[in-house]
């Protein structure tokens, strides 16, 4: 996974146990997209000083990551509802009642709605 | 629910963000059911001392719960597999074909290999 990309998975997982000011540094940078610069500019400090913000706050949701596996374990349940979603579409194709139909569309909706 | 109760399931989500001592503490009393005095013993300290920890504990749990929500979310994905299931159990009341029922009791097994 190209880790920019997976900071921010980790980020959206694991915002809430860092502390405001990184939360709102990481935030400006990873969801916002704003340069290093523009966000120092803002915070009133330097360049390098956002830079070290950021460098230790991945640091710190790997960190999150090995002890709670969050992202690893929702990943997981994604593939799982994926895969039931599947099965669902499979049986659909040789049911032809329709109150059946509506109740594995139930299920369908209910896993959308879940994920 | 029931504070000990609780603080038990609280513990199987955040445990691994204790330290290593407090983990310890914390598994010797609400998984082992060892007594205060039990664990003072083991750990060469006072009861009082290790009553502080778990009250710490207790605590810095529901912290973690508060901004990670762990517990509510496994709460709300256990009401969504099983009522999943209960739809299924009412799909195959109607459903002859054997190959059919084989289907719905692959994505049974699934939900159930994942809780």
């Amino acid at each position: 996974m190209e880790k920019r990309f997976e900071t921010s998975l980790l980020f959206d997982f694991y915002s809430e146990l860092l502390t405001e000011k990184q939360r709102d540094i990481m935030d400006l940078y990873f969801n916002d997209d704003l340069s290093l610069s523009e966000i120092a500019e803002i915070n009133n400090t330097s360049r390098q000083a956002i830079h070290d913000t950021i460098k230790k706050c991945e640091k710190v949701l790997l960190v999150y990551e090995e002890k709670l596996n969050l992202l690893s374990k929702n990943h997981k349940l994604k593939e799982t509802f994926e895969n039931i979603q599947s099965k669902l579409d499979n049986l659909q194709i040789n049911i032809k009642d329709e109150r059946t139909n509506q109740l594995i569309d139930d299920i369908k909706t209910q896993i959308i709605e879940y994920i």
